[in-house]
This record gives C-alpha cells, sequence and structure tokens, in this order.
C-alpha cells in the first residue's frame, strides 16, 4: 500500500476545448518556479502535445500509471491516458468530448477512493456542453457527490468554500435568484453547512478549534429587526444550535464590516447567505488565487474559481494562479487522508 | 461676496455624546501632519473644551464668524457657536441635546447655502435620539434634502455614494430588507440614480467623461435568466435609457468580479443594486478611509462612514480616518461650488 507521500495529486481534464489544458502545461512549466506539488492530469497525452506543440511550449509529456507519476513529474508531465482520444480545439464547445470529460472525472474520483491518488484538482467544465450530450447532473460538484456516495446510500451534501491565503467564504445558498435566497434559507440549512466547514477546518485544515462568523442576510443584520426578520428568526436561531453543540459561531454580523482585514483575523471561515456576499469579498481582495474547495465529499477536491474561458482559449494569454493555489492546497489537505 | 477660496468647510456638530466632538479635535490636532483643509465646527465652544480637556488634549478653542475660520484655524478650532449649550456626557445619548443636533445641521445648512462655506461635511447623529425629541424625518440625509428643497418645491432626490480613492459605489436601493430589493428596484430608480450619479461626477468630481458600471442583481447577473430575471427585464433596460442620453453605463456585470483592482480600473463609479452589494466592497478594501457623500444636493455634503459609536465615546480610541477623509474630499468637490 502506497502513502500520501507517494502518490501525487490527480487533475481532471476538465473541458479540453476550455483553458484546462493551457492551464495544466502551464502550470507544469512553472513548477519549480512557484514550487508546485507533483500531479499527474487524467486526458488524453496526444491532445495535451498538440496544445503544447502549439503554444510553442516544450512539454515532454509522459503516459504514466498513478504510482509513477511522482518520479516522472520533474522531467514530464505525467498524464494517466483516457480510453477516449480527444482532438479538441481550443475555444470550440464540442459535445463529441463530453465523455471524455465525464471518463477523466469518473477515472479520478475512483484512483482518489482507491487511495492511488492523494487528492483531486478538477479543471473547469462546461455544463451546456455535456447537457448536449446527455449529462443529467444538476452540475460538476453534483456529479462528485454522486461519485462519492455509498452503494445505495444517499450522495453527501457537498459545500462549496472559496478559499484564499487571507479569507475563507462559505456561501450557505449558491446558484439560486436573490430573490429566492429569503424562502431557501433555513436553520436547517445553515446548521447542516457549518458543521461539515467547522469538522473539515479542524480534520482537513488542521485548526484544532476553528472560529466560524456567520453573516447576516438583511443591512446592518436587520438592525434588530428595523431591515428584515430574517436575522433573528432564522440565523439567529443556527447560531444557538451550534454554540450548543460546541462550534464556535458567531453573528449574524452585519456583511459589510466582517471581511476587512482587522475583521478578518477574528475567524477561520465567514459563512454567508447568499453568492455575492461570499464572493464579492474573496474575488475583490483575492482575485486570481481563490480556489473552490468542495467540503462534505470522503476526499479532498479544489478547482481554479473561474469558468472553462473559451472566448481566451488557445490564446496562451489563460493565467494558472488560480489552478497552481489549487494543486497547492489540495496538497496541503490531501496529505493525510490519502490511503483507504 | 467670499470666493471659495476664503470660505470654509463647515462641520456639524453630530451627537454631542457620539464620537463626532473628540473626532473633531483629534482632526485638528492632526491638521499638519495629513494637511487637512481649513474647516469651522457648528457647536458649543465650551462643550468642545470639556471633551478637549477630559481628554488631555491642548486644542485652543477660537469662537468665529465663518469668515474668520481660515485666518483662525492654524492657531486654534474655529467653532460657530451654537444658541444651545451643551452639557452632553460623552457615551450618553441624551434627548436633552437633540435640539442642539437640529441647530447645528439647519445653521450649517444655511451658511453654505449663503455661500458663507464651502461645503458640508456632518458628523454621525443618532436618529432614534432624535425621534424621542420629535425629529420627523427618516434620517439625516432625508433632513438635509428637505432643507435644501426650494420654498415650496419638493425635495431633491439624494443618492449616496461611498466613496474612496480606489473605489466608488453607490447603492440604488439602501436600507431596506433583502426580501424587498426585487420589488424596489425599477428602471425608473436605476436611471434618475445613474443620471444624478454622472452629472455629479462631471461636475463636482471633474471626470469628463464619466464611466458607469451597473452590478447585477443575481449571481453571475443571472446568467441570461437561468438564474433570475431581473438582470435582463429591469437592469438592461435601464443601461440602454442610459446610454441612448449619452451616458456611459455598463453591466448588467456579474457583482463579484466588478471589484478587483484590475476590474476597478474600468469604471468612475459602481452602481450596486443593493447595501451589502456596494458596502461589501468598499469596506473590505478601505474600511478606515471610505467616504459617505450625497449626491443631488445643491451642495456638496460628505461624513464619515461610520456611526455615534457611543460604545466607545470619550475613551479617545476612536479613528478619525474616515472624518479626515470625508473633510479633505468635501474641500476637493466644493472648491468650484461655494458661491451663489
Amino acid at each position: 500500500m502506497t502513502g500520501p507521500c507517494e502518490v501525487p495529486l490527480l487533475l481532471t481534464q476538465g473541458d479540453p476545448g476550455g483553458i484546462g489544458p493551457e492551464l495544466t502545461l502551464s502550470a507544469w512549466l512553472k513548477r519549480n518556479e512557484v514550487s508546485l506539488p507533483p500531479f499527474a492530469v487524467v486526458s488524453d497525452p496526444d491532445h495535451l502535445g498538440r496544445v503544447a506543440q502549439s503554444q510553442g511550449w516544450d512539454v515532454p509529456i509522459a503516459s504514466v500509471e498513478p504510482a509513477e507519476a511522482r518520479s516522472v513529474f520533474d522531467r514530464a508531465l505525467p498524464v494517466i491516458p483516457l480510453k477516449a482520444a480527444v482532438s479538441a480545439i481550443p475555444g470550440k464547445p464540442d459535445p463529441a468530448y463530453a465523455h471524455s470529460v465525464i471518463e477523466s472525472i469518473e477515472t479520478a474520483v475512483q484512483l482518489v477512493r482507491d487511495g492511488r491518488a492523494a487528492a483531486l484538482v478538477t479543471n473547469p467544465i462546461a455544463k451546456h456542453v455535456l447537457y448536449e450530450a446527455g449529462f443529467r447532473h444538476p452540475g460538476h460538484t453534483e456529479f462528485l457527490a454522486a461519485l462519492a456516495a455509498e452503494p445505495g446510500g444517499p450522495p453527501p451534501h457537498p459545500v462549496m468554500m472559496l478559499w484564499s491565503e487571507e479569507l475563507a467564504v462559505v456561501p450557505v445558498t449558491v446558484h439560486i435568484p436573490l430573490s429566492s435566497v429569503p424562502a431557501a434559507l433555513t436553520p436547517e440549512l445553515i446548521v447542516l453547512t457549518a458543521r461539515i466547514v467547522a469538522r473539515e477546518l479542524k480534520d482537513r485544515f488542521g485548526i484544532p478549534h476553528p472560529r466560524l462568523a456567520l453573516a447576516g442576510l438583511n443591512p446592518h443584520a436587520g438592525e434588530n429587526g428595523a431591515m428584515g426578520s430574517e436575522d433573528s428568526t432564522i440565523i439567529a436561531p443556527a447560531i444557538e444550535t451550534l454554540r450548543a453543540e460546541g462550534i464556535d459561531a458567531s453573528g449574524p454580523l452585519p456583511a459589510d464590516t466582517m471581511f476587512h482585514p482587522r475583521a478578518r483575523r477574528r475567524y477561520d471561515a465567514a459563512l454567508a447567505m447568499y453568492h455575492d456576499q461570499a464572493l464579492i469579498p474573496i474575488k475583490t481582495i483575492a482575485f486570481d488565487e481563490g480556489v473552490n474547495v468542495t467540503l462534505g465529499l470522503p476526499f479532498v477536491r479544489t478547482s481554479p474559481d473561474h469558468g472553462t474561458a473559451f472566448d481566451i482559449a488557445g490564446k496562451g494569454i489563460a493565467r494558472p494562479d488560480s489552478l497552481m493555489a489549487a494543486l497547492r492546497l489540495a496538497a496541503r489537505l490531501g496529505a493525510g487522508h490519502a490511503g483507504p
């Protein structure tokens, strides 16, 4: 059996027509400059070779088994080959390669669950392309949760965290219209989310006593009910429940005054009530370095905090900063959790 | 007639039991260190003298007429005396001094409207204290708008801008529950607000062709209707109207990706659809230096971006950064607009 120090990080292919392939190559080229942990990508080696050639980049490609990846990494980009052959054109979404996107994710999840990889980093996918090819999951994360389910059991509840060195935020509700947020917020959802965050800050991030700060929903956290009731009727009771369980949870806090540098020192993660309340502060201060971490899965999964960016794919201008940050965080979180 | 170079900025007293008096004294003490423009405060000279003494600060107080303020400023804090005597205790809200708060605002507005002052900077007030004394306006800004109305005419529509060197934001809706935001947003309100912002960026801030960026309401600005319709049915039509009038307005933009440093270079002011969407980014990056500017009034009015802070009043620990930034911005905006 190999331990976490011997197995690599696995990077999925993502949409082969997006910026994933060139970011993967570009991250490998910077491996020494920025001290990247060894990783292997689950993809078509020939496709990656063609992308490297089209950019004029000198990236030797090596088809490997996971166990060989770490020893190869210094001299070549280790690729765990797909069955599917990929000839995607950068910038062109093409459902013909949807099966390669799915095969890459399924293979990577199987390897990490088998202890043959330390953690998963996923390149961006384009849901609409997958839908055209018959994909039925609401999104990337839900697909991973389904793959993570125990046989016959329900999928785990995944929680999205946006992480940077300066700030970690978790939106309790995510991709829903703003007008649907108040009805979607329940004490149960807040408690469920906060429990997962507290547990993983402890177990994966190594913070013995994690401090959670919960944002209010309304301006000034409702100002004692003067501007909305949800802060006192939904969020405050959730915080009481969490405290009764021994979780260090504070709030509801006025959302506008909780993200400046002094305020950020008071907590390890902030729980926001909706998408923009979480993503505005982190993308304002860490636009290129933010990492998406999925909590609540039985393995570590991080991903860069951007999409496929078909509009700039193939131009060699996409920045690998977020992917590199995702690789580094995955290595840190996966260090103690690779084996069965 | 005196011109804008001869008349001072006027600072209102604000709540005499809050941090306003000590911030006023503290700003005067730092006048040379941080190159503050000359200002006079409309207050009770004896009260300010007592606050200075209790802090052990050497601040000579000079009762003056507005026209004398600039020549006095270097050696003493110029005070335009109120009729009301104030003996407020720091940290104690007291309706007995509500009339002094109101007299200070009314006097300052009269002087700036008469061209005897260049611009107005208001210290924070406590609405609940004023309400106990019979004050009937919804807030500080609405009171100023009422005082600014032409005789027999309606009050002007005031627009709140939060300004810092790095970012200027305007919330289109402000102090309402989040659940009320979608219904409160109309193309008319967005257009009215944006017109005032564009006009004042040009006339007062001296930007010949102001660029406005409008945030979407929903995550990813609704992603073509996949997550809410208001971005396409309310905000996009407002932007079309503004462009047809020759105003440089862009959007609706995903709110999370419009506030990082590169994105901020693309506009002069961002219009946000609700309180926290505007205040989260500016308070995250400029917590101590943010200035509140009221646009849409016939005179310049700025204020520090904090409240009365009764909990720390009298302790000498409140930071005058935001008040000093408000004084500097008022001087800049008021330079060409002081006289009748």
